[in-house]
């Protein structure tokens, strides 16, 4: 199973924001949204081995985290706005210190960044413009945990989680969107036949 | 300037599309303006040595044929809806047999796809799963005119106008979304230094 984790900074964790402004009022919503989808969708199907992690940091209520497994989710569609209605409805769903099912292979809970990349330390491949060009990397795991910062990066502090990773990785010589990136990992994991 | 061709079969060829079902309504116009900004958007910033044509060829009044030039264009953003309220201002200037532009860098026509096909015939690169690996292609030209099928693919018509084409190149062992085609053609070019 490989894993995509993605940092929201800015995104909205309530499920108040307007569907007609993602950008805005959902705190770059749509961006994570395209990540989703980036990570999930073939062009007739699902990837059932890959999972994608959104880390929510904006206001009002920080840290939400929604899962999302391929292998369970139901309704996903490859526009932004269906994508964002199911994360509208996981943020609706939220109870403190759980991990709440809002809808078929999404849960919402308030594990932070910090400890989702804890959780995963051994399997970390942060995608960093100055790491090794993914196509030259011996091994990449089957298991990996990609992880992504959004438009804005990662803060100094995470940056500092994310230092002992086992590999930092770089898809591109241009600075590309984190659904791009999420695009050029998957090609080189299925051309190595990983997933 | 790298092109890309996107071929929409049952996008909506009148403004009165809904915002809030781009799918439906507007016959895959969600497809259509993720292969926009998939083409034209960097992180920060726009790729001003690209240009997209977006052939539109669903109801009420089939063929419309959008251009954007990421070196002219203004106002796009990375989400869906307010791509496709570019494409909605394009569709709502159309004036039968002329090339308008809508906003900077947009316009519109009614050229036909096979029109589009043919004054491109000498730089066309047809992505099909059935073409050359991209990454082992010797010479990807650096003014090629990448053309690309929706979730419907070509028709038997379509696909003998490109029966032609100079090149056939494949990006991936599986069949992807075209937008996640564009990212995977564009980093071929990029780590060519073409553009």
């Amino acid at each position: 199973m490989i894993t995509f984790v993605v940092k929201g900074g800015k995104a909205r964790t309530a499920p108040d924001f307007l569907l007609k402004d993602l950008p805005g009022s959902g705190g770059r919503m749509d961006l994570l949204c395209r990540c989703l989808t980036s990570s999930l969708l073939l062009s007739h199907g699902i990837r059932t081995d890959v999972e994608v992690v959104l880390c929510l940091a904006g206001p009002p209520s920080p840290p939400r985290t929604i899962t999302v497994r391929g292998d369970a989710v139901r309704h996903l569609s490859p526009d932004e706005r269906s994508t964002a209605i199911l994360l509208q409805k996981a943020l609706a769903a939220y109870r403190a210190g759980e991990t709440v099912e809002s809808t078929p292979g999404i849960t919402i809970s308030d594990i932070p960044f910090a400890e989702v990349v804890a959780r995963n330390a051994k399997r970390l491949v942060v995608l960093d413009e100055g790491g090794a060009d993914i196509r030259d990397v011996e091994h990449v795991p089957a298991d990996a945990c990609f992880v992504l910062g959004d438009h804005l990066g990662f803060t100094d502090e995470e940056q500092a989680l994310l230092a002992d990773a086992p590999l930092t990785v770089t898809v591109s010589p241009k600075v590309l969107h984190a659904s791009q990136c999420i695009a050029l990992v998957l090609n080189e994991c299925d051309r190595r036949g990983i997933i």
